[in-house]
């Protein structure tokens, strides 16, 4: 009977064999991409030092960090030296501080691990959760932002994505917006709260939570001006696919223009609009240099996405899907996070996709249906009486050494009783050892899609082989099938 | 400049891209092995109630365990409701009594995750490490134990191990073997532990411990007989490879038989000496069903072997090494573990592999050689002015999709510096991309082992994707010669 003491810990969750294979699976399709774009893999441990932790996330992140008690005498103090990593850039910073002699110029790494947060817990929000981040440390070019939004967007095509979107915006483009629109450095980043809410709750929704927080009539609207390059309603906006890349490529350019133009108005403040006029050249040269690439169709640029972190100081970027309120991901440029670390900036810029809420989506579009295995095994040997077992066994190593994934039954039961057994567990092939079968050198196997076979013990592995080899090959057409049809938007055929 | 604030905390490490890969190779062949024999794989989180945990390992273990603090309002008291996994064998039982119904009669589990223990760090023991387990739930057949020597002889071998040793013995022969010594019961942990030390100290070590814990000579004596089946200066008593298989079985049986003989001497305490009965019949039928599997010239019938852990019930095992003091490895039955959950027993038996020790060996003995990756990318694309990245990007792009690694320079600089960039991070390929290449539609290529040549842009993926294929098969030849090497105990050749 299960009981709260046999439960996972609040928040944390036990991943039975069917839920780790469509996580490996996905992990999988990551690291191979990332790996196409010469990205490294780096591990750092789950475990920091407090004071590494400590400052990196603001407040409410201090609050979330999960601390470990000192041990052994200090442990009666109740204090923590110890913390649970938060996320996967301040480990970065970290690393790349201490290794700076090792590593490349340009630190190209990828990163697959959990990381843990006290956040209470919610529908698709958990207390250990994986992060899949891909950086670039050691130059400032825009080459950086436009791979990083390739490979993303490869990522996503390749697990059966079509219709995402990658919005960009610049951080020192809202602070030049900030600045026009008169709000005070220290009022900022709660103005950009509310303006991040844009596509939930709206022009007047976000008219009203500025007031509310004291901010002027007049700054309002400069904001919404220029903020809200179209209407926000516009169904285009979010999550839509793009039929033609070239046009995007070009609606985007024209949007940035556009944007261009109605800073040059606001002379008043023309500190600000030299920063920016730079990120609007920042982010142009990012559209550019996408045009060619699997990103051109999905990226757009959006005045209004804010991103949380306050280490962000480029471009940033966020990516939605029409059916999951927040994102898949995000990402931008911090150039002075490593320098908390080193004492010296060392330009970086980095991209963090969400496993969990990635699965979530595949999960109830039906995405994973036919790529994974659902089986513990490809074949099953029985056994009939204990003297036959030496024998049985050795036939399943040898199956074995065809790279076939084989159960034996270890115990002897009723005939029936294990081919049913085998059954349940969707096993393909069964091979029937028993002491005539051992006597004669010749087995029975009951296969689920070429019906029963009696063969000589040493055909029998190689047979297997060449049926699992044609099923691969048939499970391969029918996946590309299946492939049409996500692409399509079509819902799965069921098998 | 490193600096203590950047180091990892201590007993803990970072594994920059070189490690990773060795870690994820070792890791790849384990999960492959064990994928053939019909285990599945499993996940739990790395956090757990600490009353999950607490009063599993003994007072020891107690101590060792990572704890949480609490959080919010409760942080102020210094108690701790969180600790960190200090096995993988706990939380598996806590699953299996969770999910009871979900899985199948036998459940056959791999888990490949780390743990952490606030141990003392030292050469080869850190505070957070991998283990591999293998278990197997639902059934007390002896074809458990067989399978799981053979699995794990095959991962050894695989990984290219020859001259390993599994050293078997069985929990209920020891207690035998105490109470024929007259030990008493709360005495005999003690006991255990001086005389799994025997290998070290010999003899006369063992002798002179056991007295200052106050154990009688005739009770030492008795020990020594039963405990010593051969010479322990025997040098094929441990990490000596068997010649022939056959023979090798034929020697543990008569170890075994002799082992019955001298029990059945002390007649004194029957009851000892039944449970001592049904031991040796299972061990027996270990060695008779692993004759025929990979484990057979490896196993090793170890009447000194104890193993720590206390939740051991029957067979126990570990894997021995020449050149390494302690263990690649161990595990047993523990047939009582589950029920401390779910209030019924579930018969279970496990295998664990340390992955530290394991590339701890395997670094010292040069194994890695000529079988990773040694680079971040395969193929680099240059770039010498800011008009040609968008067509070198296009390029880069069409490389990719011929499934090669290709690193694009992100930075325009001198074309010597980025050769000299491509040679240093040991990429195979450099493609040369300028104005004039842009216009004609011709590429420079440099390749490492096919000199320069000139290809039209359609004919670069292409090309390139033969040349690495011939590559690949030329490793494949060379890491087939290197395995022969090290089969044979001879330093790998230097490239």
């Amino acid at each position: 009977m299960p009981s709260p003491k046999t439960q996972p810990a609040r928040g944390m969750r036990d991943f039975l064999p069917a839920d780790v294979r469509k996580r490996e699976y996905v992990i999988s399709v990551i690291k191979q991409v990332y790996e196409r774009y010469g990205f490294e893999p780096l591990e750092t441990p789950a475990v920091e030092n407090i004071e590494t932790l400590m400052g990196k996330y603001g407040e409410e992140g201090n609050q979330l960090i999960f601390k470990i008690l000192k041990r052994g005498e200090h442990a009666s103090t109740g204090e923590a030296d110890l913390a649970l990593r938060y996320d996967l850039t301040v480990p970065l910073a970290r690393v790349v501080a201490q290794y700076q002699n090792e590593l490349p110029k340009f630190f190209k790494r990828y990163q697959i691990q959990p990381v843990w947060r006290a956040d209470r817990p919610a529908r698709g929000r958990f207390r250990e959760f994986y992060q899949c981040d891909v950086d670039v440390l050691g130059t400032s070019s825009p080459v950086v932002e436009a791979e990083l939004c390739a490979a993303v967007s490869d990522v996503l095509e390749s697990l059966g994505f079509t219709n995402f979107t990658i919005r960009l915006n610049h951080r020192r483009l809202l602070d030049a917006m900030m600045r026009n629109a008169m709000i005070e450095t220290e009022r900022s980043a709660g103005v950009l709260v509310v303006i991040d809410k844009l596509d939930k709750i709206g022009k007047d929704g976000v008219s009203s939570e500025l007031a509310k927080l004291g901010v002027s009539e007049r700054s309002t609207e400069t904001i919404l001006h220029l903020m809200t390059d179209q209407d926000p309603d516009d169904p285009a906006r979010l999550g839509h696919p793009f039929e033609f890349s070239q046009d995007n490529v070009k609606a985007n350019l024209e949007r940035i223009t556009l944007q261009y133009q109605k800073f040059k108005y606001f002379s008043a403040t023309s500190e600000g609009n030299v920063a920016a006029s730079e990120a609007i050249g920042n982010l142009t040269r990012i559209i550019e240099l996408s045009q060619n690439g699997s990103a051109a169709k999905h990226i757009r640029i959006d005045t209004s996405l804010a991103r949380g972190l306050s280490y962000y100081t480029g471009a940033i970027m966020e990516i939605n899907v029409p059916d999951l309120a927040g994102s898949l991901g995000g990402g931008g440029r911090y150039d002075n996070l490593v320098g908390m670390f080193l004492g010296k900036d060392v330009p970086a810029c980095g991209f963090s996709l969400g496993l969990e809420r990635i699965l979530v989506v595949m999960d109830e579009r039906g995405m994973f249906q036919g790529r994974l295995e659902n089986s513990p095994a490809d074949v099953m040997v029985t056994v009939w009486d204990e003297e036959s077992i030496p024998e049985a066994l050795k036939l399943a190593a040898e199956i074995r050494n065809e790279d076939l994934r084989v159960m034996f039954y270890p115990e002897v039961r009723k005939p029936a009783k294990q081919l049913f057994y085998a059954d349940k567990q969707k096993i393909r092939s069964v091979i029937i050892v028993g002491p005539n079968e051992v006597e004669s050198g010749n087995f029975r196997i009951k296969d689920r899609r070429k019906g029963e076979h009696v063969l000589p013990r040493r055909e029998i592995g190689v047979t297997l082989r060449k049926w699992f080899d044609e099923d691969v090959q048939n499970a391969r057409a029918r996946r590309e099938g299946f492939a049409k049809i996500v692409a399509g938007n079509e819902p799965p055929e069921q098998e």
